[in-house]
C-alpha cells in the first residue's frame, strides 16, 4: 500500500536536511551570540489560548484537534501565545529583561503557496520587561546579524521600519477616531497591494468621510520621517524612532534599514517600533517581521509588561538563499572522514588474537569514532574497486583499506580527492590524528 | 484570561532546553560520528498509514485531525512509517546501503505517565539493504556509542538481545502453528510484566493445548544460547546471533550486552535481531529498542528490502541520566563571555565621534557578536552595581566597564568569577580575543 505525504508538509532528505541545519543552526549561533537563551514549548495548545491574540479569525487557518477527555487543542500557528503563557507562569521568578529565542515547527491550516506551506519551522527572538527603543535595536540587530552571517548583504535585502506609535499619533491628529484605529491599520497594511482606487473606497469604509481618506492616503505617501516632521511636527513615537535607528547605524547596519510608513503590521496587537524584512528586489514574501507588542502578557492574564519581538519563517529565507546561490557556497560538509575498506579473500592476520580484517576494520572504526571522526566501513569484503566506489558514493575524504600490510601493522590510506596513496603504520597513523586534532 | 499548558506536554524553559538540547546533540553528534546522515519528515501523515505497520490498534493512541479538505491526518506516533514511505518514494536514486538518523517529535494520546508522556523525542537509527548481521551490530555499537558518550557505563545500563528468527525456529520445533506466532509474540512480550499463572493462561489461550504451553515456558526460562543449543540445536537464526555477540565483543562494546529471550519486541513486524537497554536496576521502563524488520518497506508498498533499526525516546533517558547524576556534570555551559556595563553620568567622550558610553558599548558588542562570543550589555546606565548583579544574574564569565577611562581608550574588564579587575587597551583586548580563538 503506497501512501503520498500530506499537501503542504516537506521530506527532509539528507540533502534537504543539511539545508534545513544550516539554517536553523544559524539561528541558535546568532541568537546566543546576541545574548538571547533558547526555550520551546508543546506542538499543541488549548485552542482558544490562540484566540486571545488572534481573535476567532486564527480559528480556520488552524489544524485543530481534540484529545481523548474532548478538550479542543491546536497545533500553535505561531510562538507568541506559547511565550506568554510560559513567562506569566513564572513571572515573579524569571530574572528581567528576558531575552530569549525559539526555532519552533509552525502549522496553518491553509492552500500551500510559494514561500507558504501548511508546516514550517520559524526564528522568534522576544525581549520582555524593556521597554526602552534600545530593546527594539537589539531586535533589529540580532535578525540583521543573522541574515548577515548567512551572507545576504545591504544590496540584497531591506529592513523596513516604522512606528505604530507615531502612526497612531498621526492619524489622530488628522482626526481618525481612536476606535476605528484596529481596522484602520488592517487596510494600511495592504495599503502596496491593493489598487489605489480600491484602497481609497475601503479606507473611506473605515473612516468617518472620504475627505479624511484623502488625507490619511497623502499622509501614507510621505517618503521621509522628515517630510513627517515637516508636515505634523513631531508626534508621540517620532523621537524615538530617530533614535533608534542612530542606534543600528552606530551598531554598524545603517545601511541595512529604510524608513517606511506602509509597514504597518496588520495585528492589532502591535504597540511601538514595527518593521519588516524584504528582498531588495522585492520579489518575494517579507522574509521576516516584527514590533514592540507591549499589551499582550497582560492580555494573557500575565502583568502589563512590555515586550518587542521578531518572528522569521524558513520558506521565503530558503527562496532567497538559493536564489542568491549562498546554499552552494556556505553548506556545511556532509562528508565521511574515513571509509573503511578491507582486501578480499584474506582469512586471518598472523596476531595474536587472529585477526581477520573485519576485526580489525571494527576496532579500528571504534577508535575512530571516539575521536569523533565520521566513520563508515564496509559490511562485505567485496572487490576493492566496489568498496572503494562505495567510498566514493559516501563522499569519504580518505579510505582506510586495510590489506595483507596488515601482518606487519601498517594500513594503506587513500585520498579520495587526489587518489594518492601511503603505507602508514596502525599506532603512528592514530596518533597523528590526535594531534592533528590538537587532542 | 490565563490558559495553562495541556497535560502530558512539556515547557521547556532555558534550563530544560539546556537538559533537552545536551541529550539531541549528542544523538546527533554520535549518529554522525557512526556514518549515519540526518532527515526528517512532516509532524502529521495520513492516518491510514500509521496503520499499515500497527494495525487497527494504534487509531486509539494517535491524535487524528482533519484538514480543510476533510482528509483524516494523525500527528506521527513514531517514525518508522515515514522512513519507510520516503525511502520507497525514492528507492532507485538512493545509495545503498541507506544509513539514516532522525530525531523527531513525537506523540501518543494516552495518558501520561512516568517516563511516558504525550508529546516526546525519540532518536531514530536505521540501516537499509543489508541483511547480514553487521548491521544489526552496527545499530547496537552506535547505541551505546551515545549511552557510553554521555556517560553511562556497563553498570549503569544493559543491552538484552535476542533474536526473533531463532525464537520462531524453536517454537516451531515445539510445535506451535505459524498462524499463531504473531499473537503469541505479544504475549511473550509481556512474560517479565505478568504473574507466572496470568502468563500460563493466557499462553494456552493462543496455544493449541495447556501442555505446548508448558513447554513454550520452559523455554523462555532458559538463560543461555548454550542451554538453548543443548536442549533444541543449532536451529535458524542460532548462529547469526553469536556471530554478533563476536563483533559486539571486537567492537569493545562486550561488557555491555547479555542475552536475553525475554526480549520479543510485540510488534509482528520484527523479523530478526532484537535488542531493548535498560537501566541496571530494572526501576525504568526500557531506554530503547530496536531489532531487523525486513517486510516493513514492502508493506509500505516498496520493494522487499532488508532493514534494521533502534527508536529511543528521551524521557525514560532524562530520568537515568538525572538519577545518576550526569546531568550536573556534563551539560554545557550556557554562560554569557561577556556582559558590557557602563559607568553612569558620562555623557560623551572627547573622541571624533563625541561617543557616548552606550555607542562604545553597541560598537564593541557588535565587534565582539561577529567573533562569536556570546555577549550582552545593560539597556540602562544604571549605578554599577546593579549592572554587575544583572551581569552575575545572566552568568557572564566576564564583565567590560566602560568609564573616564575610555577618553585613553582603555576598559575595564571585570573577571566575574575571581573578582580581578584589570585595565585593558581597546585594541589590544580586540586582538586578544583574536589570537585566544585561534582566529
Amino acid at each position: 500500500m503506497k501512501i503520498p505525504p500530506v499537501k503542504g508538509t516537506r521530506d527532509f532528505y539528507p540533502e534537504d536536511m543539511a539545508v534545513h541545519n544550516f539554517i536553523v543552526d544559524g539561528w541558535k549561533k546568532v541568537s546566543l551570540r546576541n545574548g538571547f537563551e533558547e526555550y520551546d514549548g508543546p506542538i499543541f495548545e488549548y485552542l482558544k489560548m490562540f484566540q486571545i491574540k488572534s481573535g476567532d479569525e486564527i480559528v480556520k487557518q488552524l489544524f485543530s484537534l481534540t484529545d481523548r477527555g474532548g478538550r479542543d487543542l491546536a497545533l500553535r500557528p505561531e510562538m507568541t501565545p506559547t511565550l506568554a503563557r510560559m513567562v506569566n507562569q513564572r513571572i515573579s521568578s524569571l530574572p528581567r529583561p528576558i531575552k530569549w529565542f525559539s526555532v519552533p515547527r509552525l502549522f496553518r491550516a491553509e492552500r500551500p503557496q510559494k514561500g507558504r506551506l501548511r508546516e514550517f519551522f520559524q526564528w522568534n527572538i522576544d525581549i520582555i520587561d524593556e521597554d526602552s527603543f534600545l530593546a527594539d535595536a537589539d531586535v533589529i540587530f540580532t535578525t540583521v546579524d543573522y541574515l548577515r552571517h548567512v551572507g545576504l548583504s545591504a544590496d540584497d535585502i531591506v529592513v523596513k521600519l516604522s512606528s505604530r506609535k507615531m502612526l497612531a499619533a498621526v492619524l489622530q491628529k488628522i482626526g481618525v477616531p481612536e476606535q476605528s484605529l484596529d481596522s484602520l491599520y488592517a487596510v494600511l497594511d495592504k495599503k502596496n497591494k491593493l489598487p489605489l482606487e480600491t484602497l481609497r473606497e475601503t479606507l473611506t469604509g473605515v473612516l468617518p468621510n472620504s475627505q479624511m481618506a484623502s488625507e490619511v492616503l497623502a499622509f501614507m505617501e510621505l517618503k521621509t520621517i522628515q517630510d513627517i516632521e515637516r508636515k505634523y511636527g513631531r508626534q508621540e513615537g517620532f523621537g524615538e524612532l530617530v533614535e533608534l535607528m542612530k542606534r543600528l547605524n552606530t551598531m554598524g547596519v545603517g545601511d541595512y534599514y529604510r524608513f517606511d510608513l506602509g509597514i504597518v503590521r496588520g495585528l492589532a496587537y502591535y504597540t511601538g517600533i514595527v518593521f519588516e524584512i524584504y528582498d531588495k528586489a522585492n520579489e518575494l514574501r517579507a522574509i521576516c517581521g516584527g514590533g514592540r507588542y507591549d499589551n499582550l502578557l497582560r492580555d494573557f492574564g500575565g502583568p502589563s509588561i512590555s515586550a518587542t519581538g521578531m518572528g522569521m519563517g524558513d520558506c521565503v529565507l530558503e527562496i532567497l538563499l538559493r536564489e542568491k546561490g549562498l546554499l552552494n557556497v556556505r553548506l556545511p560538509e556532509r562528508r565521511l572522514d574515513f571509509f573503511i575498506a578491507r582486501v578480499p579473500n584474506i582469512i586471518a592476520f598472523e596476531d595474536d588474537a587472529k585477526s581477520t580484517p573485519l576485526d580489525v576494520a571494527d576496532r579500528l572504526a571504534e577508535q575512530l569514532r571516539r575521536k569523533d571522526l565520521r566513520v563508515d566501513l564496509s559490511y562485505k569484503a567485496t572487490p576493492l574497486g566496489r568498496q572503494l566506489k562505495q567510498a566514493s558514493d559516501r563522499s569519504a575524504k580518505k579510505c582506510v583499506i586495510i590489506g595483507e600490510e596488515f601482518k606487519d601493522k601498517k594500513l594503506t590510506i587513500k585520498d579520495m580527492g587526489t587518489g594518492k596513496q601511503e603505507l602508514v603504520d596502525y599506532d603512528e597513523f592514530l596518533s597523528s590524528l590526535d594531534s592533528a586534532k590538537g587532542v
